[in-house]
């Protein structure tokens, strides 16, 4: 799903191939906001990103993975993402749900992520791959980081981490699906709160 | 959204009224299940019930109403449920997230439910109203039975009480909308101790 642009390649090359695959990427961003996902097209991406639709093809297995690749955060690689570890765990999951509700709330991305949301849904095999590749790598960060937790006695030994991380993740993911109440900071600290008096020891 | 025929009617129409309104019901979960929703249509629903496009337009605005209340449980009325009260409050969480899981691993509701969940992401209009009509008084039963648990000493006086319930419904739901791994009852359980054991008086 990435540039795969041999690093032997003039810079010039490079630079160009950067170029378009980021106007790849805001196309598909921007053409699924307009017109949702069922109308978003190979063609239409092209013809918005200036670039020939074999280009997209070379890159990208499906409109679906393009679209994937332009709601990640920039630069972030799910196999090797991290939680930050300063040692108190309430700060830090705090810190990660905050930043949670920041790219939920990002308008940029809200139609897109719906929309891909909505395929998963619509599209078994699509949600299985996304959640293998992508979810699931970073659930295990939030597990590493609860057992590094659990090592330090902040968290009771007997906690089933990655039962525990579905208390932190499922109420924000929840709240923003369904749009019931307002997803906030205050809303990701009570929930970090909520969640922490139940895996502290006793 | 539901069959309006007056009680003064002769019991033979109602019953065949009853007859047409399952038999459509039916056929948008079948219909559904098998080419999706965005190829449902109410012409299908209408040949495979054996009624005219006029009866279904007649008691429903649009086809995910009528798919709406094919995945309802027969008999419910959002408005009026309430939580099972035995006095123990983990006993009687314990019920109602093990008949979650129940209902969202029905294999006859699986493929509409996912159709509707996918809607409501790509319709913000339509989520926002089964939010407001079926999610949220659902969401306030909960509300109902942890304000009781409450008053009886089970769960701290400081808990706000509606945050508390997306930690119960939230991780279900995100483990069915991610098929990140098995929603069973045992799940529905430690979930359950999870979320009281943070709720609970210290």
């Amino acid at each position: 799903m990435v540039n795969k642009t041999p690093a032997a390649k003039a810079p010039d090359a490079t630079r160009r191939n950067e170029r378009s695959r980021r106007a790849i990427l805001d196309a598909a961003l921007e053409i699924v906001g307009e017109v949702g996902f069922s109308k978003l097209t190979i063609e239409a991406i092209a013809a918005r990103a200036g670039v020939g639709k074999q280009t997209i093809y070379r890159w990208w297995p499906s409109k679906a993975a393009v679209l994937f690749e332009a709601c990640m955060p920039e630069g972030l690689d799910p196999l090797t993402v991290e939680l930050p570890d300063t040692g108190d765990i309430e700060a830090d999951l705090k810190t990660v749900l905050r930043g949670t509700v920041d790219e939920l709330r990002n308008p940029k991305l809200e139609a897109p992520t719906r929309a891909l949301s909505a395929e998963t849904q619509n599209d078994p095999e699509l949600g299985r791959q996304l959640t293998e590749r992508i979810l699931e790598p970073q659930l295990q960060a939030y597990v590493r980081r609860l057992r590094s937790a659990q090592e330090a006695g902040q968290i009771a030994a007997d906690i089933d981490v990655r039962i525990a991380i579905e208390l932190l993740v499922g109420p924000l993911f929840h709240r923003w699906h369904t749009r019931t109440l307002p997803l906030t900071h205050e809303y990701a600290d009570t929930v970090a709160e909520l969640a922490l008096r139940g895996l502290s020891p006793r």
